[in-house]
């Protein structure tokens, strides 16, 4: 007989005289006549409820089927008389699969976030957990859907780079050999960092194919202990040739929106429990997100705002300098309550590569701030001139034979290109209100800690 | 004006009044009245034709447009009375967007794979890489699909961990001190590593979600120069709870019917490049991979087979060594000629997670033999008991203290459960018959070998 999953037997609106379940008991409960036992196998939030009757094949195991233990179950789906299920099973053969025992760490009561992480092997079994790695897997999903739709091609930016200087904080290096001995006899040649950015590949291919985009994991060796940064996490890089700036907040938007409305769409219950127990506001944030236009402001005219406001910042605001999150969060929350795409920032701040505006004194790029999160996007028009490009990279010391390679695409049938980067890790703790990033990853990384 | 991509224009079987195109010259050919051209962006492998009349607006920039420069092209899209093609574009504004010149390096002439490699950041310029970076994508997204159809949840295993000791190969190390700073005062606290698996972590999810799977970069650090080795590669690895070794396979077998048939449904154009001009016998070797049923034989009769032959093989073959790729490939190619699963393999050439099987000599191991590619898919059924494992794990010499996360999951509710791992550039290869993995990947990592 084959087995059914939860989720599809929950999805029934008819009962069935006879089924297969197979998962883990969430808990038990006996009568004199019967146990009631709740069984979730990970398909969904939900368990089903399996009614076994005192004497029946297998109800010897009763005692041994405490929370966390695994089983097999035949029975007969019928309309259940208790409240909050519309079905259960009676069950004809009760099989104990593997004990938990009671030493399994997560028995019934309640555990800390902070305790959890000790046991991130074990805490995509609870609720929560299970629901955020749902969610996870869907907006992945949601993600390739929205870019091949769009006729994007999906390309895999290299892990490990030869390049020390993307231009986006501090590396991990990787080597195989140790001590002192010198570069050059390593694995490569040379040194090698892992990436922290697929853009300039992203780029080359973009030259090519037109749209594409990439989606792996990117590394940051910065020696922070925020909730809000990981060693390594996933990045969502799209780049698309023949495209400016304009073209590129539509896509933000428009993927946010796709990837917001589908996962209300489908994963309603495990969005329920982050809206019910994590974040009272998260329906409205998201609401917000799928259905107002996003606003679009020069970075001059937010800064101009945040010199206006009666809200002390920590940190002083004026025209050249970096926005921090409090500023970011103060526009997106409380000024505009809405997400703001900023843009044409002081090119002092901004990389090498993004493209200079008429005024000399800006560039072409744009950030996405949302509430809560802050910065969710940051992107850019790409410096598409050679000698423009070339300028700017002496003014910032970059060796032109690191570049060689990227400075052809200048060179070589170069056209307005533009594209963005998202962490992916942040739109999932927008998704869900979830605050610490260490919770929205299975194995997270952080300085000290790897375990697992 | 809104920009239509080629592909979308080829797709249709009327002509247009008004069309703006962008992308890249292919040829230009020049009469007295005309000139033609040959436009191509990367939307598919291709081209159209654009007419520009002496004299019409932008026609002076014609000398300027070699192969390579990149154009903007507003017209009409009219039948066309050449052969090859079903419309074309009478241009009525040209603009030039990008130069490409006398230099640049993929002029008309065909190059050799070895010459593209150095120039891997225009290859895909090229029909050829063009094509197989639109099949790599396709495939990525069919393998999506596919898992997203039947219940699976996608995942994000590690790509640093802190073992050393996954079981598959020579590993990577991640660090940020140098020299002989002690690997207490590292970023981790230890010392760390590339993945070369990400089956471990995938397990424990397994066993909360029910089935899973993680699509991500695994690396060896194996100075191997072979055309089948890099050092940075794809890798797939589904995990299953509550599934046996057959299922396993069935697992396998469908997955790649799926992707078999997907590719050649709607990569038609791409794929019989490849079949023209890369692998004559491409097309039996697909339409086999999708119709015929795969073979499942025990390694021991695959041994007597290969006993047998009076084939002369490298490496003698008998009970408990491990099959080479001339085994395997003469298996699959010559006395098959199908697609062929071995399963039950002696557990003393298997890894510890392996199931031992009654006979207490092999473990539920299978590995799934394809022609011109040898082993393809590598899986097992995993050993879910606690002693058993522990035994093996003894055995091996493995650390206790290093794997207390992963018997934990042999304490709590453990389930039978399996699962295998694809190599992504394998498949892509078998899916064009490419010989050199270099050629599947956009820059890719052997040793030595960094640039980009």
């Amino acid at each position: 007989m084959k087995r059914t999953k939860i989720k599809a037997l929950l999805a029934r609106t008819a009962p069935l005289e006879k089924v297969l379940i197979k998962g883990w008991v969430r808990t038990r409960r006996d009568t004199k006549e019967f146990s009631f036992m709740e069984v979730s196998d990970g398909s969904c939030l939900a368990s089903i409820q399996v009614i076994v009757d005192a004497g029946s094949p297998g109800s010897e195991h009763l005692p041994a089927l405490s929370t966390g233990a695994a089983v097999s179950v035949t029975g007969e789906m019928v309309p259940s008389p208790g409240k909050g299920q519309a079905f259960e099973i009676r069950s004809h053969t009760l099989e104990l699969v593997g004990t938990a025992g009671e030493t399994y760490p997560l028995q019934k009561k309640r555990h800390s976030d902070e305790f959890l992480r000790t046991i991130a092997h074990l805490r995509p079994r609870t609720n929560k957990y299970g629901a955020i790695m749902r969610i996870r897997s869907r907006t992945s999903h949601l993600i390739h859907r929205f870019f091949e739709e769009e006729g994007f091609f999906l390309i895999h930016t290299p892990v490990i780079t030869g390049s020390d200087c993307e231009g986006a904080g501090e590396m991990f290096r990787v080597t195989t050999v140790s001590g002192t001995t010198p570069a050059s006899e390593d694995f490569f040649g040379q040194e090698t960092n892992l990436t922290v950015s697929g853009q300039l590949s992203a780029e080359m291919m973009a030259l090519a194919l037109g749209d594409v985009y990439t989606f792996g994991p990117t590394f940051r060796a910065e020696n922070s202990h925020t909730s809000r940064h990981a060693a390594e996490f996933w990045m969502l890089e799209p780049e698309m040739a023949f495209c400016d700036l304009t073209g590129n907040m539509d896509l933000a938007e428009a993927l946010i929106k796709y990837v917001v409305a589908g996962v209300l769409d489908t994963c309603s219950d495990d969005i329920a429990l982050f809206a019910n127990f994590v974040d009272k506001s998260l329906m409205k944030t998201l609401t917000s997100l799928r259905d107002d236009t996003y606003l679009r402001l020069p970075y001059r005219e937010a800064v101009e705002i945040l010199q206006k406001t009666k809200k002390k910042f920590e940190y002083p605001v004026s025209f050249g300098t970096d926005l921090q999150s409090e500023h970011e969060r103060y526009l997106a929350e409380e000024h505009f309550k809405k997400p703001v795409f900023l843009y044409d920032y002081p090119k002092g701040i901004k990389p090498f590569y993004m493209r200079v505006n008429d005024d000399g004194e800006t560039v072409a790029a744009m950030d996405l701030l949302v509430p809560r999160i802050g910065e969710l996007v940051g992107g850019s028009q790409r410096e598409e001139r050679e000698d423009v490009l070339h300028q700017r990279m002496t003014e910032m010391n970059l060796p032109d034979k690191e570049y060689w390679w990227y400075m052809d695409s200048r060179r070589f049938g170069s056209v307005p290109h533009s594209g963005f980067g998202l962490g992916f890790e942040r739109l999932l703790m927008l998704l869900t209100g979830i605050t610490n990033i260490r919770d929205v990853i299975a194995f997270p990384r952080t300085p000290g800690s790897i375990d697992f």
